[in-house]
Parts: structure tokens; C-alpha cells; sequence
């Protein structure tokens, strides 16, 4: 997987939680994914298919973290991960694809989104499989983390 | 959903588990999905897209059942869900979607398939988000129960 394909998901992350819930995240260091552990509590999952393109992203978020979202973004904070947690972190997921897929498009990878499907519960585990390298980078934040797993054949 | 749309996959599903575990699954009955419980402690998600089509499905396993599976395929039972049970997860969840899809490929229901992807963990639950209905349908065995879970714009 290529910097040029990654870092447009990278970018897109941060503008999509920056811009809709005032939160600034603090990048960390891209990993080989050693384990399946998904590092959060809720995580909404994509898959992408093209010609020649195909693979899959996740994103988990710590749920301390996700509630303070949903409540810079909406106003209330629920006491625990319900269904409207799960349709926010379905719009972010789609969003942050959809931003990166454009940038993508100019640049010579096309490829559709799937529709997105939201995971939740404590200690769950992801296991992307694809023929390809798998990346995980971790973002923190005061209120909690994030992780952006990628699995593509690029 | 049109049972047009559903039904291979649900012939697909039969057919991968009696062949390659000698395994004859009985079929429920498809109902509407009113709550988010995945119904296993396995699943394999996988997302689909095509140029009007645009959706996922997950088959959720219950450990007992897919221990069982894993037994009867490879002759060896591992003690809880491993990476091992993971993989067979990901390969049937694979060829369940491809022998679909070769169908409905000769309807003129044209699609690409994602990379599948393998969330393990007691109580997770997946919230297919997709502007369409969502279906859920059990099948039983002595050993455990296994959940086709689909929601696709059709």
C-alpha cells in the first residue's frame, strides 16, 4: 500500500472530524497490523471494489471518544453506544470514503464504495483479508482513540 | 429485496456448507431485521457494488456450530475462534458470495465483491446501513445456529 493511496483517507479523517465535530485528532504512527484487535468499541467498515481495486477500511472508535462527537456534533451525549451512535459513525465512515475516493478519482484509482456496515461491542475484533499488506494508524485525542485500518491490494 | 435477488445466495449458503463440511443446515424463515444482533460470534461481512446495486451481507456462526464446521473441514477442533477459524470464516463467506453471484450474474444483476472481512467477539452486534430493506434468516443445526443477514437497495 502506497502513501499516495493512504494518505488521502488520512487527510479526510481529520477534515471530517475536525469539520463537523470541532475535535482536532492527533495523528500517530502507521503500523503493520500484527493482531486483529480493533482498539475500539464501535467501528464502522466499508468495502471497495474497482477494476483493479479492491480491499477494505475500518474505523474504531474508543466509545469515551465517539460520545464526545456526538455530543460536539449534535448536542446530546447518551449514556452508552446506541443506533443513533451507530448512524453517526456510519455518516463519518461514509464521508471520510466518499472524501478520499474524489481525491482518489483525480489521481487515477477508481473505485465504488459498498454501503457501510457499523460493528459494535466491547473487545470485538476485525480481521480484514485480503492479499495485500494491512496498515493500522491510531489517532488520540483527550477524550479518547481512533484507529484507521486499511487492507488493500494496493 | 426481491426473492429473485435472495434466494441464490440462501441456495449459495446451503450448498458451501454441505460440501465442503457435510453439514445440511435447516432453513428458517426470512424476516425483516428489527434489532442489530448479529445472533453469533462469528461473522463474515463482505460488501457489494455494481453500477445500480450497492449493498452487504454478513453470515454470523455461534461458536459451537462453527467449531463443528471447522472439524468436520479440516479435521481438526480448536478450543474457542482463532485466526484459523477466522480464515475458514473469510473463504466460506467468499465462496458463498462468488456462487452467488456467478447467478445473478445470468439474471443481469451485475456486481463486484469486496474483500471480506471477519468480526469475532461474544455479542457483536452489525447494523447494515443501506437506504433498502434489511433481511435476516436463521439456519439451524444440532450443533449451533448460523444468521444470513443481507441489505441491499433491491
Amino acid at each position: 500500500m502506497n502513501s499516495e493511496f493512504i494518505n488521502p483517507f488520512i487527510i479526510a479523517l481529520l477534515n471530517v472530524i475536525e469539520t463537523m465535530a470541532q475535535t482536532k485528532l492527533t495523528p500517530g504512527k502507521p503500523q503493520k497490523k500484527g493482531n486483529n484487535q480493533a482498539g475500539g468499541d464501535v467501528s464502522g467498515l466499508i468495502g471497495m471494489v474497482g477494476d483493479d481495486i479492491k480491499g477494505s477500511l475500518s474505523i474504531s472508535f474508543e466509545e469515551s471518544l465517539v460520545l464526545e462527537i456526538m455530543h460536539k456534533m449534535l448536542g446530546e451525549k447518551p449514556e452508552g453506544i446506541n443506533s443513533d451512535v451507530n448512524d453517526m459513525v456510519g455518516e463519518i465512515t461514509n464521508m471520510i470514503c466518499g472524501g478520499a475516493k474524489n481525491d482518489l478519482d483525480q489521481k487515477g484509482y477508481n473505485f465504488g464504495m459498498a454501503t457501510p456496515m457499523i460493528v459494535s461491542g466491547k473487545n470485538h475484533t476485525i480481521d480484514h483479508q485480503v492479499d495485500g499488506k494491512k496498515m493500522v494508524m491510531p489517532f488520540t485525542h483527550p477524550s479518547g482513540n481512533l484507529y484507521l485500518e486499511m487492507c488493500f491490494n494496493k
